[in-house]
């Protein structure tokens, strides 16, 4: 019925995140059945990312070239440094629009337990970059999780030390969102960190 | 921020069906970020099944032969032909384990509106096996939709023209469903269509 082509398509699919064998197999019967001009171009986007894209040496975003366009930017407060988990954080804060400065993305969070720490995440070249720019303010903008809580309160103790002053994203309801649905941890926060109007 | 390549891969995994633009670009970072070598492997998987997964010449079914496992397997009953939408149906009848016969994919159901006729669906190759093989039922397992109602019954008129024994999947509750979320068209069906016991 199905030959090891196939096969070996629905394993490698699932290679992708959040995709179980079920849609694997959706997908791979799809691309093959109907949108084989699709299939040939993720096939080559694939390679050629994988041949183009490294990381950027400053800040640890994907780039093509070795300093990536927002540190190569001139257009951007060279005083402002974020601190983000991963590059999809980064991607999310630059749809937002609503930050003009430099990134630092760590490659995760401190997880002592899963043996992640301060040198797995390249924290040396963070220092670095405190000893070396000109920062006047480092953005704390690692997830709201316990992990992501410990890596923030570990760059701040860092930032501070090289007399840099930190600030932390805030919390608070998410707009659109619902306070019937929220948590009530969120709540909490939100009520605590409430602002004259 | 993010360079052609990468986005050129979120355009290009945007081809996967059910992928809109936000997983398209967890994917890429995913893939780019943490798991290089999957990447490369479903880049490669795809152009191999590119390059040898073609359509068997006797049923439609995906075959890197010119005739697929099912039609030139000695352990299938040849008299049993059952018709199919597509090469994921018949995949999910395979699964089934429930059936042993010969499948015709037909390349979707009869469309009018859209332009799709008994040509597009290759229905003059189904009336050729219908001329030249032994076959003594053919099992209508279209989608219980109104295109696959409409075709299932083009395709029965043809086969008892043939003089062949035509017959329909059956239409009743959903193993595992609960009759209280089942709808009332489904419902009716295994009330009129119930059995003894």
């Amino acid at each position: 019925m199905t030959d090891s082509a196939i096969e070996d398509l629905k394993q490698a699919l699932r290679k992708l995140p959040g995709i179980g064998p079920k849609s694997a197999q959706r997908m791979a019967l799809h691309l093959l059945g109907r949108d084989r001009e699709g299939a040939r171009q993720i096939a080559e986007a694939l390679q050629n990312a994988l041949e183009r894209v490294r990381h950027c040496r400053r800040c640890n975003n994907f780039s093509e070239q070795e300093i990536c366009g927002i540190c190569s930017s001139e257009r951007r407060d060279a005083s402002l440094l974020c601190v983000v988990e991963s590059t999809a954080d980064l991607v999310s804060l630059e749809q937002s629009a609503a930050y003009n400065g430099m990134y630092f993305v760590l490659m995760g969070h401190l997880s002592p337990l899963d043996g992640i720490g301060p040198d797995e995440l390249g924290i040396a070249r963070l220092e670095h970059l405190f000893d070396t720019q000109q920062i006047k303010e480092v953005i704390l903008a690692t997830n709201p999780t316990v992990e992501g809580e410990a890596t923030a309160h570990y760059i701040g103790e860092l930032a501070r030390a090289h007399k840099i002053r930190t600030t932390r994203i805030a919390y608070g309801v998410p707009v659109g969102g619902e306070l019937e649905y929220i948590d009530r941890g969120t709540l909490a926060r939100a009520v605590s960190g409430r602002r004259e109007t």
